[in-house]
């Protein structure tokens, strides 16, 4: 690019209208000297050519994307990793963009063109990018619903206030017929489940048709609660072929205020998770599957936190992620970002309802608690609750347990003394 | 895993029910000893609990993914790349894997949470993974409408056969109002474009409503078939939110028979894009936005082959794809996979045709044909139309000029000596 087509996408120091942008930052490996390789990502990412073949005109200043930010991290002789991009020297550099909203409007599949489409991820002299945040303007967002529920529907829905919220997965995760999953989603929530919930695994399947399962499930749910005097809610997961999704949501509707949905989002795209979200009846939570394709590499791809966002935006009520622990192979800062992805003050979006997941049990709430600093978040045990060696009820009890200690400070092995299914809880998984 | 365990999820040198099984190939790397990582992946992506406390029962032998292949490539003492896995040792390994389809079913959304969901990305001792193929059984495929038009119907539409097809990318693609647009497509058809193409940038936006956008090209479109005598289309990109692909789509297929609609799939989902092309009255389009931020890492993620593959299954008539060309950051031989991915024989499933893309011109159009090794395939230039110092007719015109000289066994040099567009179109891009 000349000086004079590069100036067209730099707009550093000065002022633009924050009204009118999107604004993306990129983490970004390249050859080229950085800030021609931040301008070069502008022109490919919006107005490659920006006039027609002798015709005066500049589409620049109302279409052009401009760098309104650059900080150069360093450099090395070695590239991140061996890809298309060859040099001498490989500079890595913050990049921040200011896109204008106008190429694409308040819609997520345009959105994402913009940022993480051809235009970013095939530009020349870039060896890797990683799309790492996304702010939007208020006039952007407020032409989304957002979540319908959010934190506070959904505790209203259950009138629960001022603990964690108990989800149980239930497990054997494949493979049970309704009348077997029935019972043990009873069993967990007799024990203080909040929810028994479907497996990502589990859908619409033959050997388990969601009617017949639902069926089955809503007659124990209503009996719960009726032995409890406890709320009880079913999670069911919807994720199916788009087209299917509205009958499913509308089925499982039919027990509103008992029931919410569950979607793979990324398996069933961002924009359906949105379609639901907008006339959902119940809430809508969303599990992480295919997300960490491209969110796991260190320097190539899109945050794991900005993609919490967007689920945010999109209308999810609760959002399923990676949690702490070894097996979930996210930093804690990661799991606590996307946590406050959920939590933090978004004009006219309500806050939804971080539930880190995977491989948690009784023993494991006291640090999610103290990490996230807050009761607004869910837990999603599975076999830490139908795996339990006393069953079910146990398991969802050592739970309860687990969080009557906290409450009451006393360490979980001290009360584990006087309440049997904590202590059996701690011989099976601590 | 203990070996009872793991053997139930081993199934290599016995036959396995090939009506019953979807196979999936992954490149992985681990510390752990191989054939216990392969059994560990099948675990945790069927049923990682496979009986309930107390309960003689397995669900392995029905619903349980079984390892039937395993090549240990290599090893290592440094892993691909330093993520959340640590050991002394690396294995790199392809497995391969039988999974029962009555885990998920004929659909697309729980096909892919089964392959590339939670499972297989957060599975213990396993650094980096790759999903690399999924090969389906013809019970499973025949349950997928596939293409409904296919290369064969899209050539029936245009009344072209025995060579590439040459769709132009309007450009400037942003930012042009709907009159200008359509004069520029006019007078590339005029030149000899088979399509007028939207840029994947350009869809339904305030400065360039859709319907206003179609009304002008289509009035262009049957103007230029009038005057060049040959069937002309318009490649409408209609990606926006879910919700509102169907109206897009039925505005577009007003004028059937001389429309094409194009979706950014992965940025609507791929699900959507078989939402749309079940009901299709005009051919649906692919666009490769959004993904090679999971195919381009060599050892992680998803291959861009069986994206293509399952691009085809949703029902996409033809795949625009990253193409040759060093902008394009794809191997040679991962285009030709791509190609060849929508012309093999897939039992019930419509041949789709493949658009290689990227800084494509008349110069670029040999080389395509060439490597490719068919005529089944289009060109999608943008600048190489639209940037030509002649303006667009001349663009298109260059185009048709190179395949004149390729038909004729003549270089385009020589033939460039007596056809002034292609000459130019030398001088400008050569």
């Amino acid at each position: 690019m000349n000086p004079e087509e590069e100036s067209g996408f730099l707009a550093m120091g000065e002022e633009i209208d924050g009204k009118k942008y999107a604004l993306f930052t990129y983490l970004i490996e390249t050859t080229l000297e950085p800030k021609s390789a931040a301008a070069t990502l502008c022109r490919e990412q919006s107005t490659a050519l920006w006039n027609r073949v002798g015709v005066k005109e500049d589409f620049r200043p109302e279409h052009g994307a401009k760098v309104i930010g650059l900080d150069v991290l360093g450099e090395s002789e070695k590239p991140n990793i061996e890809l298309f991009v060859k040099g001498k020297k490989y500079y890595r550099a913050k990049v921040k963009i200011a896109h204008p909203t106008i190429n694409f409007g308040p819609k997520l599949p345009n959105l994402i063109t913009a940022a993480a489409g051809e235009g970013a991820f095939f530009c020349h002299g870039i060896n890797t990018i990683k799309l790492i945040d996304v702010q939007l303007p208020a006039e952007f967002t407020k032409k989304f619903e957002g979540p319908k529920f959010g934190i506070a529907g959904i505790r209203k829905e259950l009138g629960v206030n001022g603990r964690p919220l108990f989800v149980g997965v239930v497990k054997p995760n494949v493979g049970l017929k309704p009348k077997d999953f029935a019972q043990l989603a009873y069993e967990g929530l007799l024990g203080g489940l909040d929810f028994a919930k479907d497996d990502e695994m589990i859908s619409d399947v033959e050997y388990s048709p969601t009617k017949e399962r639902l069926e089955a499930v809503m007659e124990k749910v209503y009996k719960a609660e009726d032995k409890t005097g406890e709320k009880k809610m079913y999670l069911v997961n919807i994720t199916d072929e788009v087209y299917r999704l509205e009958e499913l949501h509308d089925m499982v509707a039919e027990h509103k205020g008992h029931t919410a949905v569950m979607l793979n989002v990324f398996t069933v795209g961002l924009s359906a998770a949105r379609m639901i979200a907008r006339k959902a009846k119940v809430p809508l939570f969303s599990h992480f599957d295919f997300i960490s394709t491209f969110t796991r590499i260190p320097f190539y791809g899109v945050s794991s936190e900005l993609i919490t966002k967007i689920q945010r935006l999109a209308g999810c009520d609760a959002i399923i992620m990676p949690g702490f622990g070894e097996r979930m192979m996210t930093t804690e800062s990661e799991v606590k970002a996307n946590a406050k992805a959920c939590l933090y003050e978004m004009p006219g979006i309500k806050k939804c309802l971080p539930i880190p997941g995977g491989s948690d049990w009784a023993g494991t709430l006291r640090g999610m608690h103290e990490k996230l600093g807050t009761t607004d978040f869910a837990m999603v045990p599975g076999r830490g609750v139908f795996g339990h060696p006393m069953g079910a009820e146990a398991g969802a009890r050592s739970l309860r347990q687990a969080w009557e200690a906290i409450e009451k400070g006393v360490s979980e092995k001290e009360y584990a003394k006087t309440h049997l299914e904590l202590r059996k809880a701690y011989e099976a998984f601590g």
